[in-house]
């Protein structure tokens, strides 16, 4: 059966905010910081610790979810198309954690029947709980947040990973060059929120899974557009190239894709 | 006479924070945006309304200085080799205050027979003053900061601003692809400020006398090297290409611009 959304949102909320006080707590105690895929694909004991709590306090709630995590080895992309499903990130932006103690987020994603339902991402540092879904809407702890507003891509800040960004695959830059100007932050759930916010009007980059999953819940819930590059529907079981932002700054980053 | 360095930096510190008081009130009532050098260099009547308060109480105190503002039409670089001069910047990142209502700093910078004395940046959303001099060190509100660690390139994030970074003039990219990555903030005073406590390795941009001059300060008094990208000490009567770093790092993108 179907929990509802209420109760999940009161149910991640809780597992996100107790990670939050704990990563708080040991912020500058970081031990065994390790590599993944690259030099700078970070892992530390923090990330390890926190992925923990979360799954098993997921576990405990929902025995019978699917956990699809940042840090887990098994990842069941088969599972996903069907019943309950959390996709956990515990830090993301761990390069930031480790050099800046800074710009780093806690997340959630919950899916049902491959549909999204509600999220959670953590701004740690700024103590901001950032959550919501598809019939609650989206708020900044207590506060509520407004729907998308449509402006032009020329009136706003598109936030990028840099990386893709020089690749240049998608036209990144004649969109940078036609925006109000690109920022890097380096943390996938905090760019996700600056769009929410209204502070960025777009959003590009190439994500993971456990990237994507709760921004593209929050971004979804409050009527702004998210697509792959070629404009299909993001794909939860694979890396995406993402583009975010409302519909005309959307239309106008595909235009300059397509010219 | 030279003025003591604690009488001024009692003195512009809190002039920084009348201003910043001043932005908190004003913030959310923003009126007449206009561009100056192009269209996203921008300036509001915050901008205007903390310049005027600035200049006034540096002229009331001290009569005698020469006084170089970004919005000020008279830029006496002329006068700027003798006797005491102040560099203000009123908001810097007037793009981000306009389109985030966030990352923006307020900026005084002392110098006196055109060496540094003192400034301060005033990071308002977060209401953190990073403040200190020659002979005082460098302090965060009341928090004094750790002089410049020796690191290598490859430890740390580098702040650039990107349409420099795009242009690629001066080996911007590979010293990015030999960096743990970078950042883009969009305001010169708080990527001064990154570097200062130890978030970023690196700062490199194109800057105006009025950015670079209160960073300038802080980054010498805590041993960190600055220069033009020719290696020159930094020039206040025009346009610099900067590079901030630690020794070590400073050695390594040397190395990689003249490669």
């Amino acid at each position: 059966m179907k929990p509802s959304e209420k109760q999940l949102l009161d149910d991640i909320t809780s597992f996100i905010l107790a990670a939050n006080k704990y990563v708080h707590q040991h912020l500058y105690s970081i031990n065994d910081i390790r590599t993944k895929s690259g030099e700078y694909d970070l892992v530390t004991s923090i990330d390890d610790e926190v992925e923990q709590m979360l799954d098993q306090n997921i576990r405990e709630h929902y025995p019978e979810a699917v956990i699809i995590g940042e840090e887990d080895a098994q990842k069941d992309y088969d599972q996903i198309d069907s019943g309950l499903v959390f996709f956990v990130d515990p830090i993301d932006g761990t390069l930031n954690l480790v050099k800046k103690h800074d710009c780093f987020a806690i997340m959630i994603g919950v899916y049902y029947d491959g549909q999204p339902v509600c999220s959670g991402i953590m701004d740690v540092m700024n103590q901001k709980l950032y959550w919501g879904g598809m019939e609650t809407g989206v708020y900044c702890n207590d506060k509520k947040l407004h729907p998308a507003v449509d402006q032009s891509l020329k009136e706003g800040l598109v936030g990028v990973s840099w990386r893709q960004f020089l690749r240049n695959a998608f036209e990144e830059i004649r969109i940078a060059k036609n925006s109000a100007g690109i920022r890097v932050m380096g943390s996938a759930g905090l760019e996700f929120v600056e769009v929410i916010t209204g502070k960025h009007i777009a959003y590009l980059a190439t994500l993971n899974p456990w990237d994507i999953a709760a921004g593209n819940v929050l971004v979804q819930a409050l009527g702004y557009k998210i697509t792959n590059v070629s404009g299909n529907t993001i794909n939860l079981k694979k890396v995406n190239h993402i583009m975010v932002a409302n519909d005309q700054t959307y239309r106008d980053m595909r235009k300059i894709q397509t010219y």
